[in-house]
């Protein structure tokens, strides 16, 4: 059995080596973005899970190792276009794709990442791949469409906490959820086995998003490595706006909605009196409960998996410092 | 056996079929822009000749109509995404998508049209699907190297005419290879036959697109759909300005130097002196010369393939009608 840190090190030596071989074909101009991208490190999170899940039922996890890197490269093709869609200019601590090359770089390259992630997927030669393919690809259109309803969210001030839900679901959760299912199906897990792993996936990515929202507001900037207030300042419908709009006083919620109206302001002032609404109205105790709630359920899933406690200690151990990792 | 024009009428329903459903899924701000490009019409080039060969080996062409879906929403994925990146307005007469919406619009619902392109071609359940899907990712990630070639070819005045053939392999010839290959492979059809279809369709390819440069300069407006002139005017490094430039002699060389350098001009003289130039210089017969070579190719080729000369037949019908469009 591999420990998180070891299947981390094995991915990170793996991701080094493919983007290494990347760079030596041409057009150069189409590879260096996708090297620079691929090379700004990160937990990479989801091929971890891919791995670890792939290691519930199969000793040697290197033959897993293609789809791994398959799916932190498709992770990174979709970071790479949301900074443009979003015309964020940094992310960990160095200019986004666009912004060190530019936009048609980054729009190409990022094409061009989505389909070498299909080649890597194919090199796991897998005697059916038709299952993985499809979970794949479904899980890639349902990140597009999350995308696509946190940009419509941007115009719309009437978003419900069900609807938010359902955008960080597609957005964020299925991925970590495919990562986990692709890892059984590749070792031949059985469906049903695959399926709980997925709806495990599901939860743990509702309450990793959740927490990453409250962490935008209180979290601590040394830590977090955003700095703290970002979502407030954008206006960003998450779930603490939602529920303070839904739940603070008349007066409150006046206030709350001078400060998303008003078009200039002190960004430090704004970042405290909305903070300071997130508590008092109640929604962030309501934020951190539903937190709870999902990651308790992923919990109860991974627990109900008849597999041996002692296997899937390592998932638990991810997904628990997943969802400390402000502290 | 099916003509030309009944494969067009059953790839029109089905796409419009499709298109329709998509329609169906929210968010509707992904999927219009999707429909929209779809709903644009063209040939439907690619997916008749995926029809065509499939058509070859096997009398029903229904079973591969998902993956003739495919390959049509991938090519307009592409058209999509370049058209971004060309900072295009205006294609087949209408709006481009993001013009018609927005850029973002524009990246996001290109990113879903390639991934659901996988999904229609995983329901052609093709019993081992890995030599389709793998000539399929091989394809678009050729495509985008392609495009990548062409971008950077703006900035260089030194390209070569053997570079220059390579890039419109690439963005261009591949893709029609392809479609006759992927159409063999989901026939059943061997690995030789396959091969030798692709070959084929890289040569027709080839032919096709410097027939293309050929109208943009010398076509009739009414028929050919674009304004003519096009690429002179963007200094585009076709095969026409890379011959003109090799082999003028030294004063015309100067001529068209000046033009290319000159930032106030009038467009139409600019367009009518380089055409001489083209003329003149014998790069507008070296260019046809090269047309008929890859086609007279693309024709031996197809006689080769030891199947039956009536069944060659539609094919060799729409080669002949797609380089011959101008006329």
């Amino acid at each position: 059995m591999y420990t998180v840190e070891e299947l981390q090190n094995l991915i990170e030596k793996e991701i080094k080596q493919r983007s290494e071989q990347l760079l030596l074909k041409t057009p150069v101009e189409l590879y260096k973005p996708i090297q620079y991208s691929l090379d700004m490190g990160g937990k990479r999170l989801r091929p971890v899970l891919l791995l670890l899940s792939y290691n519930l039922f199969t000793d040697d996890v290197k033959p897993a190792l293609p789809a791994a890197v398959a799916i932190e490269v498709f992770h990174n093709f979709t970071l790479l276009h949301d900074d443009i869609m979003d015309k964020a200019s940094v992310r960990r601590n160095r200019p986004t794709v666009h912004i060190k090359f530019d936009a048609n770089s980054a729009i190409l390259s990022g094409d061009a990442m989505a389909f070498q992630s299909y080649k890597y997927l194919l090199e796991c030669n897998l005697s059916n791949m038709t299952p993985v393919f499809d979970l794949f690809s479904t899980t890639a259109i349902e990140v597009c469409e999350g995308q696509q309803f946190d940009m419509d969210f941007e115009n719309r001030m009437d978003v419900t906490a069900p609807e938010y839900l359902e955008m960080i679901r597609l957005k964020t959760a299925v991925l970590l959820a495919c990562s986990l299912k692709a890892g059984a199906l590749l070792a031949n897990a059985s469906v049903e086995l695959s399926e709980e792993l997925y709806r495990f996936g599901e939860n743990l990515g509702l309450a990793f998003q959740l927490q990453d929202d409250l962490l935008d507001t209180f979290g601590d900037q040394k830590t977090f490595g955003k700095k703290i207030g970002g979502d407030i300042l954008a206006n960003k419908k998450t779930f603490l706006l939602i529920k303070a709009l839904e739940n603070a006083s008349p007066d409150l919620r006046s206030d709350l909605l001078d400060w998303i109206q008003k078009e200039e302001f002190n960004p430090q002032e704004k970042v405290e009196a909305v903070t300071e609404i997130y508590k008092s109205s109640g929604a962030k105790k309501l934020a951190e409960e539903k937190v709870e709630i999902y990651f308790k359920q992923a919990m109860k899933i991974l627990e109900d998996i008849q597999l041996d406690s002692a296997v899937k200690q390592p998932i638990k151990h991810l997904a628990l410092k997943m969802l400390t990792r402000k502290h």
